[in-house]
């Protein structure tokens, strides 16, 4: 099916060009002219795709979320076999602004975030990956407790709760220059040599 | 000095008057008019006090801090002796967006960090007051070791990073109806029970 492919890769197009566009001024700014303008497409061939600038948000976080899961993977299989503590580890990490790339995936959250607390329908469409992301985090912690190297008193869906926080909200304090990514990556190791004691 | 106490009454009242304006819809839409409206003061004595609304969310921001430490203090006197554990416990929980008044101080707290990712001169001055909490946080914990009620092994001053991940975090899960006040108040006591392990 050529032509779906075609459909995705132009809506692929639009969402890294409005990534360029949202820096730290945030979406408000960012018109679809703008957004037609940076992908090198017409203004109708961008609506064709896209209705209004929360779709192409939408879009935006959900093809970052694709390739950010594809890096992990790449980065958890480089290192050796897989464990819980590395599949998690490499997945906090990798939430957090630690270079240019990185900074834009985070920036792109905060902007969704911006536009969820205005609008419960954002914030709906933007928890809808939340469960998803935090029962595989509770699986891996589930997973290391069979294997004794997490205590079997460590509750899995409040530990994934944990994790998610800790990248969440040390992300945030990276990109305001409050904390460095490397004290933000200590303070993850930190919490995963304490979990994982068996 | 009554002189000296009007002029701070007065900007006590353009900070709640910018606070009563500053909903979910953020700041960008209030105008330095609206919020000498809802002060009930001309336009000229409000610029007499700040300069700029920048100026007014961040004396907002001061205040809210300032009422939260006398309501902390209340609430921990209230339930007997204070504890490290009873006062970071509602430290934490005081953060969290439980009803409308804290949803109120938690927004301010958003509209500031929206600001601070598009102005490095506003994160400057929004991480000004981070060490001096993060420091308290961590005495706190350094206490509860010296009375043996926390591992020799913790850091004070990551578990004082770690404390202030969770509430943050969990503050905008609960804005977006992610998470409720109830389940982020019982994994702040998870937290803690684990912390607490003499």
């Amino acid at each position: 099916m050529p032509k779906q492919v075609d459909h995705e890769q132009r809506r692929v197009q639009i969402a890294e060009a409005l990534q360029r566009l949202t820096t730290r001024a945030g979406l408000e700014g960012v018109s679809l002219r703008q957004v037609a303008a940076e992908a090198g497409l017409s203004m109708g061939s961008v609506q064709h795709y896209f209705r209004t600038k929360d779709e192409m948000l939408r879009y935006a976080l959900e093809h970052r979320h694709k390739l950010r899961s594809e890096r992990i993977t790449a980065k958890v299989l480089a290192e050796g076999p897989p464990t819980p503590r590395s599949i998690l580890r490499a997945c906090l990490v990798e939430m957090l602004p630690r270079d240019p790339d990185s900074e834009a995936d985070f920036l792109i959250g905060v902007a969704y975030f911006i536009r969820a607390v205005a609008d419960p329908a954002m914030a709906k469409a933007f928890g809808e990956g939340m469960p998803e992301l935090l029962a595989f985090f509770a699986g891996q912690v589930r997973e290391a407790q069979q294997a004794g190297d997490v205590p079997a008193s460590a509750d899995p869906e409040t530990e994934a709760s944990l994790l998610w926080a800790i990248a969440d909200s040390q992300g945030s304090e990276i990109l305001m220059g409050h904390r460095t990514p490397a004290q933000a990556v200590s303070t993850v190791d930190y919490y995963l040599d304490r979990l994982f004691t068996p």
